[in-house]
């Protein structure tokens, strides 16, 4: 979740392309379907000697490429679709914000997958690349947390799906439409949390308690950053500013648009629910503080006079009348008791206790 | 009052049908009013068999639906008066933003009517989508707290009323219109508990205040999800961005505009008024404990150096001149009134007492 | 200064006159001005049986209505002079945010009318509404609080006056003129309040402190929901968007203009005073709670260990050597003033004393 | 620094001349400046029977008026250069908001000098009204801090000066960025104290400190409510929105747009700096809080105890067989060491000493 | 890092050469680099007695002068290159807001080299201004740090970078590039710094960590001041406002204004990061105060009542029959026992314990 160290870059010609991400290791994975409305043929590629599109058919072509270490796939693929150098880099830059930009020839898209580990409960985020052209379409993920694309793939496979029987450019909207539903889920667990805080403020709370209410205001800080920008991608896309966006897609981008704008009102509706409960535990605090402060007056209240009454007969005073009378000792056992009383009297009429 | 569970969408193909709202079991109810200026049926829909409305004919036909539990009946509106199947996943989305979408055929606009559940004091929402058509209008209620529209519906049956003159533009925003009344219902709700508390933090403020400010916090921060947006719809249909809103409904829908605005205004203002309250909490807590803590001070003060005083001629040397001495006891005595007077005199002029 | 009661319109349709003011009773008072450069007659109007204005002269008509129970009157206006039924209704409905439409035929515009109370310090507002024709302009007030137009008629009593020689929109500018000058006044007051506050912050502040401080915050919010929409309203009249304002008037109300932003500049600066007073009151308590634990910290922790040392020798042992010392007592009386003396340079040398 | 009393002024008929500054008494003070390239002329006038320009001569005349009382002096320049009546009242009206309004014959422009007194530390400010016409320049100062154009004055006097050569316009620019330039002056000098601050805050905080903080904040928001209108201002001149701006004069004017950015700049970066140190102190006030606690408990946690075990064998029990012992004494003292002994280390242990 | 000395320019004629920067010292080092795609020729400059570019050469001409102390080398400049006298004063004037500004011939582009300082943690800011002419660039530097054009210099001693191939433009861009390049390794060490104190608060929070946090807002003020305006100057290039940029430049100047928001919207998340810190401290202080008092009051609440019941006994009553009881002594201790333990055990249900 921290900042990611772009620094190493500094200096360099733009274009140049270094892998900024983490998984560094591991191999790159390549996956290509070739679907129209009759057929699907789906198959892991092995070598990329050879441009996998190029010739103008029907047909639709998607390649998926898991894993961003192998930087002579990209360089290929860079040759391959005349992808300009610069988004070649952007690809690699694992910190890039969220932009669609149109080149005319293709069309770039990049935006981040967010998921929630389940067992540290921090948030990662895996950065998505698409890049659409005529009759094509590729996606680039970082690799990290598993294929999210499963369920489009699957939704490929039913030919009765509109998917099948449109472009790529619904392809993309496709796959923009599950990253932004992943969002309503991660949106949610963090939901769940922040009510359980408020349950917890209410009950009981604890220095735990603003530890938790800190990791989430960062963990809302870490997804405005990275959705907001979102917001322009989805307008733009809707508005149509590509031509690679045929008409009869426009309204489920704008659709897509929708979820996105629900997206970020339910991400500022938590962050404006976070930003006040830590007044809330202050004052909760500040109220314990005085509980504790009331106990300590009460009894400092009642026993310090007592305690002078008491040392007042301890003396050692050749005369001191009151120590000769017989009832002496009582007396002070009463006076004490009619102190102890009226100090708790005083303390109930304050509604102290 | 908590974030619906879109998560279970996540994934699917866009336009696939799914309820996500609470009332999934309840019959779907479907009532059809027809009407122009002389006549009026209204009937009870028993089968879906036929489309309800088809025929141009110069009458204004209204059907509301009241219950999403049944998708067949959703299903047969679509295909009746062709509406695309995103919108029919927005009707049953219950968590939509209010937005009006113009689909050239017809109007679509979602909103959200609140109420404010008297015993609990928690805020309900239900979501409202409208279809306008040429010579129709679809309403379709969740159906969870009763029939708002039952006001409409009275309205229709008065023969003079303007409602009858005119088209399922103006029904529209008969509708609208009642469900923003309703709002002004609700935040005046709010704002009589809102006065309420003030005269808790004036009187006597308890940590269940700060429990209460945060509730209203919340349901502010609720409607405000549910409203603001509303602005946006106000503000396009009386620019009349479609052209199935006639030129004598405009001047009806800048009035709705107007009532949104001043909602907002109010909600805003309500808003405003609650956030100074914890800190109005805060500096009374905080003149509490001060107050405490000058009564230990006092009593600590004035007792202290008296026992040290008795404690001192509590003392067992053998050589201690003033026990010896007669007035030796009531000289203490005098000390000791002296030393609580002197101290009470300071507290005074430092206006602790 | 509470929100109004708005909800008993909820339901109803658009353009049913309901008076929501709080003066029901009382008359309705109508006052009618005819004049041009030469010639001026004023006369309360008793019965409005016939249209009060409608003849095509070059005199300019003002009708000045005061009081707003008699719904009638309001009827007559709005079938003599075509005034749309949702504006009559706008006319009742006092708690319109405010505005100016054009309606082609006039020019409706509605404020409000701010005095300030001397005696209870609580703003009142009353609701102004504007008709401007052709060649007449009606006034509606709620008539609470005596004629704020009267410096208006005695400016039109003086011939050489620049409003006789101009239409009825340079009538339109004046009084709006009359009503912001106002503002300056209530603002003038309120900023005294506030000056007198921070008298008492820095000199003595109290409980009664905060609640001043919150009472003109919401004196301060209620003026800003009242003021802000005007800057929209003198903005467009100064744009002439309405063919109802002749050129030479146009200047006048780019002054008005000016003089609004003024007045919402001055606001806007006051509330920022406002805002940062309650951190300092909270800090000033914070300081006394601090000199209080400071006396009370310095009291026992000079006392704590003498009453140790004068306890220890009033134990009751055998064999104690210093009992038996000619010159205990004078020790423990020595060690006692040392103490207390090195404590009291302790706390000197860390500023507590 | 207060509100100017616009109050008196409430109801007149605009454009009636009524002076709102301090200074009322003092004469009126007019100096005369005719220039070209190589000629300068510069008298006082002592009379003003007839019109200072009006001949068609390609000299640059400029005069300055110091002091506004006398409202003959004003009048005489109403007639003779055509100003419209309410530019006249704004030019006495000295609470004016910073605007440039074109007339077509003339330019009017106001603004505030900001100076800072140097013993009170006080903002002062003084209205500059300039009328720039066709072939002159009119200023008109409140005439209270000296003369701010002495600077323009004296390069006017040199023959090489741009200023000799160039319009009316230039000479506009050049009183404008003198008063910019001042500006800087005054934000060094808070940006001086507001170190001086820090500094306070980190070595030694005081409750004056608060004072001082509370002080420079709302001299920020003089500031600001006098300096933000001025961007406008500025950048109306550069887009060369009136005819009387030259080409050549433009360039200068987008320099002084420049500078007026950089001054609200550094202006709002001193609010914010100023705005996190209320809260630095306050956590200041409460770790000293926190010590003073400390010391009090540590105290007491050591000496009650103590006090109960001296206490308990100062009990006058006829059997208490401790009291025999030879030791006991001695034991006691020991004990009391220990516990002192064993109290410190605990608290050592707990970081709190 | 504090407000630069701008007040000695005050009243000066606009155009007039004053250099504000620190290192007047120190001689002025000039560099000339002439190239095109074959060859490429760098050399100092000793004398500046001719103009360095003047010639229509294809090749393009990198001036760079480090070093603003010798006026008489900008005079130089200015004349040769037609520079404006207000851009040379503004390239003197080192606290510039960053701007691009289009003057025709050449394009003037100013903004902030920002590093680090290592030792001191303070942030230094040195201006870089530059100027695109048809072939030539020249670029200023304040000569405070170093030189951080290096890279660019050794890139384009490699023949094949597409550096060499382009125009000054492109040139324009690396520069710019650098800088910004540079902004993200500042920003990574301050996300560090923030990390670090994240832990601090957590861990052991300390009055230092109050001035860590204040540190740091501070230099983020600082950045903010710098960096913000710099996303209108690199939009203004992206969209090609000026005609010294070619269109083939224009991919990679989109690319540094995408740079430009990373930075600033990293900025931004990092200033919010630390808004929120100071409100952990103080709940933390708030937190251990509470621990503080609860160990005062435990240890008040358990001794006092026995202190009283051992002084009890210590009185001299001639009459008390308990101290006649042979076990009287074994009950007192009995009793404080039970006392003592049923006040922990009384702690303990309260969890203060």
């Amino acid at each position: 979740m921290s900042i990611k160290k772009r620094s190493k870059k500094a200096g360099l010609a733009p274009g140049t392309l270094i892998h900024m991400g983490r998984a560094k290791s591991g191999a790159t994975r390549i996956d290509l379907v070739e679907y129209d409305e009759s057929h699907l043929e789906a198959r892991p590629v092995k070598s990329i000697e050879q441009c996998l599109v190029k010739k103008p058919l029907p047909t639709v072509t998607w390649v998926n490429v898991d894993g961003l270490a192998d930087l002579e796939v990209l360089r290929h693929f860079g040759s391959c679709y005349g992808i300009h150098p610069l988004v070649l880099e952007d690809i690699l830059a694992t910190d890039q914000r969220p932009k669609a930009a149109d080149y005319g020839e293709y069309l770039y898209v990049v935006l981040k997958m967010i998921t929630l580990d389940a067992e540290s409960g921090e948030l990662r985020s895996e950065q998505v690349s698409l890049v659409l052209g005529q009759n094509y379409l590729i996606s680039f993920q970082e690799g990290l947390e598993g294929d999210v694309f499963e369920q489009v793939r699957s939704r490929l496979n039913n030919e009765q799906a509109r998917l099948r029987a449109m472009g790529p450019d619904f392809l993309l909207h496709a796959l923009l439409d599950v990253i932004v539903d992943h969002y309503f889920l991660v949106l949610e667990q963090l939901a769940d949390s922040i009510e359980d805080i408020e349950d917890e403020l209410i009950g009981n709370p604890t220095p735990a308690t603003v530890q938790s209410i800190y990791q989430l205001k960062r963990q809302m800080l870490f997804l405005h950053k990275a959705l907001w920008p979102l917001r322009e991608v989805a307008s733009g896309l809707q508005r149509r500013d590509s031509q690679l966006i045929r008409d009869t897609t426009v309204i489920y981008l704008r659709d897509l648009y929708d979820h996105t704008v629900q997206v970020l009102d339910t991400l500022e509706t938590l962050r404006e629910m976070l930003s006040g409960m830590l007044d809330i535990y202050l004052s909760s605090v500040s109220n314990r503080l005085n509980e504790v402060m009331k106990v300590l007056t009460i009894i400092a209240t009642i026993f310090m006079p007592l305690s002078f009454l008491v040392g007042l007969y301890g003396m050692n005073f050749k005369y001191m009348p009151e120590l000769e009378w017989h009832y002496g000792y009582f007396m002070v056992l009463l006076l004490s008791a009619l102190i102890g009383g009226g100090m708790l009297f005083y303390f109930k009429k304050r509604r102290w206790i």
